[in-house]
């Protein structure tokens, strides 16, 4: 099973690609830079969005969904939007294919040419807002809470399953307001929904914050962003929730009529995650044992898995494990019972520590006679002998307690990993050595910003929300500045 | 609400159209042939995926994510699926647009021209079978059974909302079995799924059994389905599964080690619903007020209108609904408690029995002194007063039974529209005059089959599993015949 696996040590990036492929996450496909999302990647991926979708309902968000396609012409409306999407993207050109002439499989159809081409969606924004347009007349038509669960396409350079694929799938919601100020309050409560979710439920800590000017979203007046810490130092921006202002609305033309019977532009937002999450989940808890996952999200929470010679002994295991289960499984824990006879019980053990099931419990004849179990914790591979009394209880306390240790585990790592530079010398010196986040001063200038990260490869990940005014200098310039921003190199 | 709304009578086709736009199912985009799934459509669409999604999870399928693009090439490995799926289909020739020189928009990049185009997937067994040739080695990783729920695009010249759309929403699964058999078992279980979900769920009988050789999926040896059929006496394929026999395993050379130790091809099963469903579920059901759905299904099953004047009165209202609210949730009935108050009672019952919401309750200031409340089912129209007492248990009654109800009024429709014909002019006349199912011995051949076709535009819908052996003449060619299949014509 973990054989031919690298280290975090030895290599990182092979680590990672490693786990992702030999724990049947995720693998690369016949085209260009497209992941298979395998089963078991994909129930990790169902759960995330199972929360998430109730947590966007539970704020009065509503699904739906818009076309793939989006004419050219669309992305031109929004002037820094073009230059951010509509590049590197897929283009549909024609719409239809005709047997070759030499006979030899199928060619492109020239006559059927389409007048304008289709991009394969990027992002939303454009299709969505000019279906909008038709949906708003009055301020009695707003809010509009909307959320698609889709995938889009962005032609990247250098892929990296899970991280940055050419088509990936995610969540998009674009809502409309009538003031600004409603806009942003919607802004900000996505954010600390995003929060939440990665704190409390992948058991991933998370900087809140906006983006400097240049990180911003193409289209955006504000760019908020939860931001992770990586094993290897390296941040990952983790989700983002964009106040629009009246950018889409002018573009596509939206007004509506306001409370003063005043014709006005509407106000929007919009917020995303993506299968990105996977990587980063991967990449906070994991070990050089395989993957750790959070008991919240794993698809199996508890494997069971009986010790038996013979047939008999597995029908006495049987008659624990199988009440045992179904009670846990009425708890609302994911139970699996391996009794496959195909496999030893080693190889089921390294199976399932490799695929990061948080629990495992082990019975054989011994344990029958004794009342006992025995329970491996995946995040620390302790092992403990239990008493089988009250063992949900006991189960549901360890799976609490997994939860809690891993978010606290990530945390002590982070913060082991922010440190502070003074001086250009000491940021870059951090950098090299330590990696990590790293606060410091900026002039708040767009230049600085790309200088620093032209010599550095670092850029301001987030300004944090809850920072504290603190007056210095900037590291780079030695202009004032007000406050730290964090740097970092990022994924 | 409901104006400028046709009647079936009138005009049927411009009737469905109505319902599906102003009751805010979906609408046409900017895109050709693409919709947008409005919230409320796409509130009934979510409905269906769970509850089918359950039903696939509890017989073995697991989820996972396969690619939207498949190289082009791909598709010419099955012969018959060539034909069948890659000529009208959306090509992406280009990964790039660029500025135009005029400095007016974008153009697409001439130098980022792919080597081999992708199509945008049509259906998934050439880029799904590519990949389970990596994940198949011998019958100990079978059975494979996978599903994806997915978007796909098929370049159609005329478009319906849901009923025939260039994107389209689907899932389809595709399974890989170690012989024959157990391939035929998957397709005729997901065979029976789906009648149960169309019966059970939908509340909309169909016909099971198999598609003659001229209906086939391209590239499988047996296409099963179910067939419901539609107030305008048109037939509508509502779900299909096919046995693909070995004909993706030989193309994609996906072959395993048997139980016997011999390399064999891998037998293969598709099935697939879509979006098209919905189109089922509004014209089995819809009237001339409306939509109508069945409780199982509706995202709003029970709706509440307030009736007052005064703001007191509203008060001691608002006392008895909100705790009879929390009553019904509790017990799982989805209600909507429509205490607006910018609408009045007569706009709200008119916009809710247009949307379709199965039971309307209404609750005044002399209901409040007689302890009753108004309850009106949308499927008969009837009103009644109930007494509060023991609300809830009615309700559920009452929802079971509107459930049922809209099930045999369904059958009885199909009943009575399923005509025997013994002669060609018999089955002219019924055609023309009366549509519906047509029952009718064929003599087996696709020539006679499409010279039916070319001359009525009826086809055979389905060959009946539970079909009776009764011998008989052709009623086309006169050639002998061993039973009846069923013609119609279908959207």
């Amino acid at each position: 099973m973990a054989k031919n696996f690298s280290t975090r040590e030895d290599n990182y990036s092979q680590w990672y690609n490693d786990l992702v492929i030999k724990a049947d996450l995720a693998e690369y496909s016949a085209v260009r830079g497209c992941m298979v999302i395998k089963p078991y990647g994909f129930a990790i991926w169902e759960k995330m969005q199972s929360v998430l979708d109730g947590m966007f309902k539970a704020t009065g968000h509503s699904n739906a969904y818009f076309p793939l396609f989006i004419p050219k012409s669309f992305f031109s409306r929004e002037a820094s939007h073009v230059e951010g999407f509509a590049k590197e993207c897929a283009v549909v050109t024609h719409y239809r294919l005709k047997n070759s002439p030499d006979g030899k499989g199928i060619v492109v159809d020239e006559d059927a040419r389409l007048e304008e081409e289709y991009i394969v969606r990027p992002t939303s924004e454009t299709i969505i807002w000019d279906t909008y347009r038709n949906w708003i007349q009055s301020y009695r038509d707003l809010p509009i809470l909307v959320n698609q669960w889709a995938n889009v396409v962005r032609w990247e350079m250098r892929t990296r399953l899970f991280l940055r694929t050419t088509e990936f799938l995610w969540q998009e919601g674009h809502t409309a307001h009538a003031t600004r100020e409603e806009a942003i309050a919607e802004t900000e409560q996505m954010l600390g929904i995003y929060a939440d979710f990665a704190q409390n439920w992948m058991a991933m800590p998370v900087l809140q914050g906006v983006k400097s000017p240049n990180e911003r979203f193409a289209g955006a007046e504000e760019t908020y962003c939860i931001e992770a810490l990586m094993q290897d130092g390296k941040a990952l921006q983790a989700g983002t929730s964009h106040f629009l202002g009246q950018n889409f609305a002018k573009a596509f033309d939206v007004k509506f009529l306001n409370r003063e019977n005043k014709l006005d532009y509407v106000w929007a937002s919009s917020w995303g995650v993506s299968t990105r999450l996977m990587g980063a989940l991967v990449m906070t808890h994991s070990d050089d044992h395989g993957l750790v996952l959070p008991p919240k999200l794993a698809p199996i929470q508890v494997v069971i898995v009986p010790i038996y010679k013979k047939e008999e002994e597995l029908q006495s295991i049987n008659a624990v494990v199988l009440p045992m289960k179904q009670a846990l499984e009425k708890e609302g824990v994911r139970v699996k019972y391996d009794d496959r006879d195909t496999f030893t019980p080693g190889f089921k053990f390294a199976e399932h520590e490799f695929r990061g099931v948080p629990l495992r419990l082990a019975i054989g004849p011994r344990d029958l006679q004794n009342g006992t179990i025995e329970v491996a914790r995946r995040d620390t591979l302790e092992k403990e002998t239990y008493q089988m009394t009250d063992i949900g209880i006991k189960v549901r306390h360890l799976l609490e307690s997994i939860q809690s240790n891993l978010f606290n585990k990530a945390l002590t790592f982070r913060d082991d990993n922010t440190r502070y530079a003074n001086s250009w010398d000491e940021f870059v010196k951090l950098l090299d050595e330590k990696g990590g986040f790293i606060c410091a001063h900026w002039d708040g200038t767009a230049e600085t910003e790309q200088k620093i990260k032209d010599e550095t490869k670092a850029t301001i990940r987030v300004i944090p929300l809850d920072q504290k005014p603190e007056p210095g200098k900037c590291i780079y310039s030695g202009a004032p500045s007000t406050a730290r921003v964090v740097f970092a190199r990022a994924y």
